[in-house]
């Protein structure tokens, strides 16, 4: 129990209790020690990000989070540590009247995503989508409702009845799981709260407790922009990390993970899973996006991880460049198709956001201490920047 | 039994409650004017039946069911009048340690059903299967969470963490149903109270509030037994019916929809949804329970329905015959697998099975009365078998 | 009439001469003995049917057949008899320039269907679709694209190659199929000779050797046009029968298989397949299309078949609402989408012609005699009228 | 146009000569200046090969491949030059009466496997798997009926019809592949042929007309060995490469295509395709199979390369672990299944032979000349050596 624990020298009390301060500050405040993957001169891919460099440059899309750190030492079930929360997409405001069109794609399908059924039959999406932790999906699912039923009192009385789009990752490595710890009011408030504009990462939201490549993981995000000859279009990527085994991860190609072998879990947690959500103003059709879907797979694959067997890898993709209305006035629609020969470029920007969602969760993600003292370490900055110059691949240091 | 038969007339308040009474007797009260498919002289197809013509002839499998009926009256959302409950599907006694093959198959996916990920990925169910109203699912499923924690406390402690199935069917013509009533106790009650033998069908469990071809709908079962050359197998079904437009109906390929036109409810209910759950204790591998999954649907279509728009129809199969330790000792396990070459009486009992099970709840279910005095009519079996006999059907009139 | 019916006594050769000249007549020749199903006064479902009940009465789409009949007797491998074919459904002039949108289902895989591969990723259809037997799929899948390259000389020369849609099922109780007789040019005529108007049905085309419920099966179609309010579509199906045991089969839900139990092949032959094309003018998106394909599965449950293990039970769908270019000039197109909510009487114009279609093929069908004097009989028409009133189906009788 | 078109200086004419010459060698001819990638120093991923580092590493796994290369100058549509070829991959003898487990995967599916209906229907695989290119489908398909009609006289009189396993990729931009060059008796020489021991790569069988990464490209093989603790399983993959664009390519995550961006194509080539076989002799289930036929994408996708829309990306997995009997005499079989807690060392070898396989083909390959004096330039190795240094690749550095 020595020596992986005196990282980075015996902890003391008093610094958990900071680390913990820390990853209670408000979801969206600026951790100065940590930074974006291209802050660090780390570029992936080579087409373009969008404004924030996230899943809200695509224009309409709002993320909400809570995060709730509360608690500490050992496990009580039920009781606690609390290091979770949850992470709500809105692809558009009053998605419901105006769904979206979308669809999914499940590499490997250890894991829960509900109201997918759904959304590969009509090929839109009509909710928020609410990221959490497993235990939890059933009442974050049962909130939905209830935020549903205050927007639309109709609902199940007249009206459609919901059905909640939610998805998770196992963190009980540092969270009191069985607790199921959000509420219908944390639900709510993600909701509610969504804002455009810079999305927090890391060790917040539904990413508070999860761990990825035996690192501190979480919420990621990224974006591509398209040149004007490929339709000026936006591709937005928010994943939640909680995936991979540290031999396996690759950043950009490099073999991050067999460079850095210290800063191990104490022991193994679960496989983990990962959640990508794609969004794009593209006018891909339904089936179109089930093949952006699965790009995003083929991002996730560019980081080294293997699509384990206790891994819930799921993908979701929308396009808000349609407009479904609730009870249509009439049978059609007139609308704007995207020509599967014009996808190139939304494959491509797919995989690049999705890489860099990934690494960007990582290199946001702060040191977290949870149940029974269990720690998931950041991965250092310096000592990434280090590998990535021995393998040719930090052309442009930046001084941070 | 005249007033209430000349909608829209009012209805005596006694009558109302009279019924409410009726409804609220235990869930396996027998009901003396009513009565199951082959009891009425009507057979559907050619096999044999199992000992109770029921899920249960499966060796092993059981079920149990809450019913809840409680109030009358004008709706006040949240309050009720209730007519919702659930219904258990116990594949084997500690199926998460003794998981089940199983596959699942969605002929129109509007509706939810969750876990399948997992059950079409790993090939295996691990969990009971619960069946209740739409907006109670995110509660359904959290409370097999609970059940599941009392069960086993490492359970996302140290043991992987569950992924509860919960299938739903839209009950909100006759339930309250943004009250979502379904309590945790409820389900527990359900999924521990699971017996073999006798199942209730029609307006029980889950079946409730259910309307199908705007008849009384809910819960039905059947079953076939193979020959010893087939295998000797057993093929189950329970259905909960909650589909179909008053014309689409029919019973062993007569138009009955078409001949009994009244007994209408009040207004269109929506479309509904049906969950189908196969079980069997052939050696079928997962492949081949998808196969088994996708011949319900075929039986389904033999009683006229179309799978509409807002109809969410599911058919999950699983098989008893192997044993897959939960956390294995090998990596390997000596098994028995079906050759596909004697997989065709598993279809045909497959479907002959789900036909029957839908007519069964059909017959089975009571005149139920509900929100608003909205009121799903029984299909009333007199009338039914002046039908049948008309077109040929009625061999063999039974004395009843 | 009556030597060959008294089955397994020797058929005279004058007879068999006589049979094959009547199988020999052009395939759009009327057989006065024959008929189709709503002819006879059975009527399936409720819907209007399109002017000539055929695929063909969606604009636009035209059908070629090419009937092989030749010589008689024992069976030489690679010499004949031949009972076989090729029949053309082309979804609309230039199709490879103005794709349609397309899906497909499969709802037995137990055959082929080139080219679905495409069909899903892409949401298009691009080549005609041709039918045939299934040792023949090699040969008339390289005729298309000796077709093609006629056509478009630069197809695999810097224009994109072309990947056949080609759907065979299993005629070998009446073909020599290890002979391969279909020839190009017997693709090519078919292709190129297809007409819109009406279309021949029974054993034509690639119907010629089919066998059905072991009655003489093969091409059958009919239509549905819906109403203005519905949007005035028309549906279309053309199904190519080769399915079912006698048991099962069922006309309008009426189990004639089981009345007439005689006519029976002199040994059992393999359970067949069907492939049932569906076409459409209504604006259906790919995945709409792929939720009607799934529906021509419901039609064919219908007919009693249980999509046995030995038969492909594959379902196609297109929609010539839109035009796709190939090599588009620009990255989007204006389409008209269907709304989801206006689909359902495409859903149910579907089963109903998929279920008609079928009768068709049956009604249309004359008794054909193939290799080693192996005779799969029509069924007969007046003990179908007969069965149909017994059991109340056959309101008006009609005079023939 | 000048500098790339005079590598390696402008090419005489009894150059291209000689090297079709030695492309018209033996498959089997080493290359004496070629490699594969391990020998280069360059190491995938952390398992260990097999004996060949081959698909025939899986015991009883046979390759055999016939390559055409006749003519040279101008393309005459249907005369040549050809550049293409045929490769066999049998899972073992007698595969028809012994059949293996399998499943597939279209990642994308533009492009053809025939076959997968069925193979996804039954979960198993009966024929051997046939590589071709695009336009030779039909014929190859065609020739392996003939090939089982050899074997098999009952097939089609009696006994089953077979349903080819044929897949391809377009080499229409070195081959006249209008010519449709594979004739019945190269496909018969190239299952006949199939030996089991070391394979050829590169520009051999169906790979001669095949470009990757718009390097030359065609087939290639690796394998890997779990450890004893593992089950001891093989796993092997053989590839059919031609997809890619330059700027994608990475190998063992190096952008090696961004560092050697000449040596490029006259012209793009179409987007390509990849064919993927895994072969593997640890008894995985189909719907564990279809997991490891995704896993081969996930190593695809390692490479680099987007399955931009034009390319036909699929993977085929089986199973030599049981064998399925044809015509079994019993309803059910003792076999030994996987359980799916052992899968992931068998994903992690699906992955990184499916990444070496891709390399080797690249390094295997030789420059090819073909339609038009169109030109595949072969990867340079002392330069792809030179960056792999760079990036911190070459440990080991190979004296050659």
């Amino acid at each position: 129990m020595g020596a992986w624990f005196s990282y980075p020298g015996a902890m003391p009390k008093r610094l958990i209790v900071g680390l913990l301060l820390l990853a209670a500050l408000p979801a969206t405040a600026a951790e100065p020690s940590r930074a974006r993957l291209r802050d660090l001169g780390v570029t992936i891919g080579t087409m373009t990000p969008g404004k924030y460099n996230a899943i809200t440059d695509v224009p309409g899309v709002k993320v909400g989070q809570v995060t709730l750190v509360r608690g500490d030492g050992k496990m009580t079930p039920g009781k606690g540590p609390v290091r979770t929360g949850v992470t709500a997409i809105v692809p558009r405001d009053d998605v419901w009247r105006k769904k979206v069109h979308a669809a999914s794609f499940a590499l490997n399908g250890n894991g829960e995503v509900t109201g997918t059924h759904w959304i590969n039959e009509a090929g839109w999406l009509e909710t928020p989508i609410l990221l959490t932790d497993t235990l939890s999906v059933g009442k974050v699912s049962d909130a939905v409702v209830t935020w549903m039923g205050g927007r639309f009192p109709k609902m199940g009385d007249g009206d459609d009845v919901v059905l909640p789009v939610v998805a998770e990752c196992d963190d009980s490595f540092l969270n009191d799981q069985q607790g199921r710890h959000v509420s219908t009011a944390d639900v709510i408030r993600a909701i509610d709260g969504a804002t455009s504009g810079p999305v927090a990462e890391g060790a917040v939201g539904a990413g508070t407790g999860m761990v990825a490549f035996r690192f501190k993981g979480g919420i990621g995000t990224a974006s591509r922009k398209l040149s004007k000859e490929e339709g000026g279009y936006t591709v937005g990527v928010l994943v939640n990390c909680n995936m991979g085994t540290r031999e396996d991860l690759r950043i950009d190609g490099v073999p991050v993970g067999r460079e850095i072998t210290d800063l191990m879990p104490r022991y193994k947690p679960s496989d983990g899973s990962i959640i990508v959500v794609v969004g794009t103003d593209a006018p891909a059709l339904p089936h179109q996006l089930r093949r952006i879907a699965m790009r995003a797979a083929m991002g996730l694959a560019r980081t080294g991880t293997t699509a384990r067997q206790s891994s819930g890898d799921f993908m979701l993709a929308f396009s808000t460049a349609t407009v479904v209305p609730h009870g249509p006035d009439a049978l059609t629609m007139p609308i704007t198709a995207l020509h599967n020969d014009a996808i190139n470029p939304l494959f491509q920007a797919t995989i690049e956001a999705t890489e860099e969602a990934i690494g960007n969760a990582l290199t946001s993600a702060t040191t977290t201490v949870g149940r029974d003292g269990n720690t998931a370490y950041a991965l250092p900055l310096d000592r990434l920047k280090t590998v990535m110059k021995k393998y040719g691949r930090l052309k442009e240091p930046v001084a941070r």
